[in-house]
């Protein structure tokens, strides 16, 4: 690797936020482009943010009494066609088997874009009376969505995802669960992720095809582009009608199921590093973070290598009984300060460094990621090293939702006059959130839209305002709600 | 669920194997058929098996040092037809999409039937240097072989697997590795699910498309008949040489790399249910168990209630406590005799009744599913339960396995005479393990074929055997080989 020393800096954030995305998602070798197109393959290192994640919310998921299944990849055409708004909206977006062991289908399958309709069918044959409710599955799989712009980790063809699937007895049921799943990811992505959001209900345009309701978690990435982040959806009785889901209720009445669905995705990686991220690479939450720790032995004179050496790995150990993830980096041939931008490019939140002067004070360099200067350093005692670092690990994870939610603050703005929201909105960046009064007309949104690209990304469920008037056409409006220009 | 009570008893294994196998998955509702040809759903009971031991595994393949990524789920159909004998083994079992997002594509796109060659394609990217070597990688996924007969678990279009891949600087290194992930898989299934092996080679006619050697773990299920639960493959330089996955070694050489693959899949769960289950339905081991032990309260007269569901909690708290995954059913309107049916059909390990005797004796009455009749109960002190059952859980997983060995050994058989062999592998039952002097010559392995049904399984890798003669032609052999009918 020796080669790699003299690799040039990646591209500001400042100056080509696309750029610098991309050379991060290849440089921390989270992800590669592949031969099939708009499909990425995940790399190690990006997996292990995945298989961490998926396993703290798949814990969070069952603790609300859900239950893990799996449901087939292809669904027959005629289902997705039973619920109109739903073929309406993923239709031209399916990836189609027409031949299989070497002979034309006589149905052409679809690829799942999401499960509702094959879920919907089982649920019709397993659900016979009230006794068998609420039923609340979820799964963790592949779904493909021809996309025409794709992005790594943001908008692929093929992605990894979680789908909850829920039947109730009632209507109030069902909407609890929605919220209470939206609840679920907000925490989720707030604690385990860092990531800051904004929370609410989705407008019409936004809604996910076939839902009465559709809430959604938002957070803003580095430039100012909001980012949906997971969605709950409210689904009525609509795919319930579509494939007769129905029940017999304790009155001994025929009655459709009232559902839910909810899913979060691998897009989850590109919200970490766009919320994290800075110039010198990725900034990863401890709790993702593969590699916690990085200890680098420094030495120059042969006879000081053994001493820094066993120093280094007493510190290793210790970390590692500590349960923390640590690594050892005795690669050789390549210089310290090498190895200190690899692993900042890697985002490793710690990083120890021990020297000769440092084994002879028994103590060791503490550089923290989510600071930079001088005050990412401290000296910390070797023979406390797992205690400190263990507290700092705690203190980065904290720190790095105190930056994101100060970065989100700042650029999040209220506005009563349109003028001076579009020329937010047009200007360098990607505008921030614009927090307005909207009346709630699909035609102002629409204009909105058409003037500066900007969506509504949410529309909080407290909204604790007082009456005002709609941003755009000046109607009195009742709710202020989050707009953006949004991945 | 009062309608179940009066439900008929399962098909016995002895009167028709295949019925009894496809009620068990069905009433223990591990499963159930889809309306996609050849796909089956995983219900919650089911998949919480694969859940257990796919977490299992992964824990023990990344001990070896093998990593999680995650490749795409669409291969270019150019991609197959780069190793010969690769396309000629996949190629007519393929699924193959032709329009995505509306469009017929360019060049249509297979879905994986197994990822050698996506896998490759990636490693020509990413190996350059020796300092690259081993690259070893390892995925869980969904994979598509368009199956003509299939049945659920054992042969499903698509199925759930994980496929691992890896890349050497040396043949030796390459095959040592296909050895140890052999070993991993051989202690995997035995000690944790409790089925009994044969470890041997494949015949060159059984052999992975595109390897070398392939190497395979075989069970032999409940009705005399071999099931391939895992199988490890050197490819040597098979793939390398079409993909052109080079490295430049330590003298400044290009060298092509060598290479294996190695997968087991959801099929285990099918070699679960035939190995142990029983008249009464599945028997789990313990460690897959998703409940391991269940209390089951006992009552007839209303004042006698209170006592016994107080002790049945507190026994529930004790195991609970003591780390068991456990179970109180309280469900009303059931009579303890369905109760019983019903949980010894979903196979959980131990189950606790507690009547008004009972809590006023201390006591509480233990069944375990791995006996019958009067050896299956015991008293126990009320007390002492949790450390009681912890005991009894590791016993009853060793036991299963004992029981599944026994069977497996009463049903292999040495033959050294051919119609004695061909009586017994077209006599009723699936004819067992036949450990017989092969000279290696394919023809004697396709007379046996055409004659038997059966094929080779397995030619172990330490055979301690003298020299002998082929049991179908008579000439010096010097090694003996499983031959079996398989799934």
């Amino acid at each position: 690797m020796a080669e790699k020393q003299d690799e040039k800096k990646v591209t500001p954030r400042s100056q080509d936020f696309a750029a610098w995305y991309n050379e991060i998602v290849l440089r921390a070798e989270l992800a590669d482009y592949s031969p099939v197109r708009g499909c990425i393959v995940f790399r190690p290192d990006g997996f292990a943010i995945w298989e961490s994640l998926r396993d703290e919310l798949d814990r969070r998921i069952k603790k609300t009494g859900a239950r893990n299944a799996y449901f087939p990849l292809f669904i027959p055409q005629s289902f997705l066609q039973k619920e109109a708004k739903h073929v309406e909206g993923f239709a031209p977006e399916v990836a189609v088997v027409t031949h299989g062991g070497g002979k034309e289908l006589e149905e052409p399958l679809i690829i799942r874009p999401t499960s509702e309709t094959i879920i919907n069918y089982m649920f019709s044959q397993w659900i016979r009376s009230h006794r068998d409710l609420p039923m609340m599955l979820n799964q963790w799989c592949n779904v493909v969505r021809w996309e025409m712009r794709t992005r790594m980790f943001l908008r692929t063809t093929e992605f990894l995802w979680q789908e909850g699937h829920t039947a109730h007895a009632s209507a109030e049921e069902a909407q609890n669960e929605t919220l209470t799943m939206l609840e679920v990811y907000r925490q989720f992505v707030e604690d385990y992720l860092a990531i800051p959001l904004v929370v609410g209900r989705k407008s019409a345009a936004e809604r996910f095809p076939g839902a009465v309701e559709t809430y959604t978690i938002e957070g803003l990435m580095g430039d100012g582009r909001a980012l949906q982040c997971g969605t709950s959806h409210f689904l009525g009785q609509n795919f319930a009608r579509a494939f007769e889901t129905k029940y017999l209720d304790d009155q001994n009445q025929m009655q459709f199921v009232w559902q839910t669905s909810w899913g979060v995705s691998t897009r989850l990686l590109g919200a970490i590093i766009m919320t994290h991220g800075d110039d010198q690479g990725l900034r990863l939450p401890p709790t993702v973070a593969a590699t916690q720790v990085v200890v680098v032995p420094i030495w120059r004179k042969a006879d000081e290598g053994e001493k820094v050496l066993a120093a280094a790995r007493a510190a290793f150990d210790q970390l590692n009984e500590a349960g923390l993830r640590v690594r050892l980096d005795t690669r050789e041939g390549l210089t310290p300060g090498f190895k200190f931008n690899d692993w900042e490019m890697r985002g490793v939140p710690v990083r120890i460094e021990i020297g000769p002067r440092d084994v002879a004070s028994g103590e060791a360099v503490v550089a923290r990621r989510d600071k930079s200067g001088p005050e990412a350093k401290s000296k910390v005692s070797l023979a406390a090293i797992a205690e400190k670092v263990v507290a700092l690990l705690d203190e980065i994870q904290k720190n790095l939702f105190a930056q994101a939610k100060a970065a989100m603050t700042a650029n999040t703005r209220e506005f009563d006059d349109y003028a001076m929201f579009k020329t937010q909105m047009e200007g360098e960046g990607g505008g921030g959130f614009a927090h307005v009064y909207w009346c709630g007309n699909p035609a102002c949104e629409t204009q909105i839209r058409d003037d500066t690209k900007a969506s509504c990304r949410a529309i909080p469920l407290e909204q604790n305002v007082a009456p005002g008037k709609c941003l755009v056409c000046g109607e009195s409006a009742s709710e202020r709600a989050y707009f953006a220009k949004s991945y």
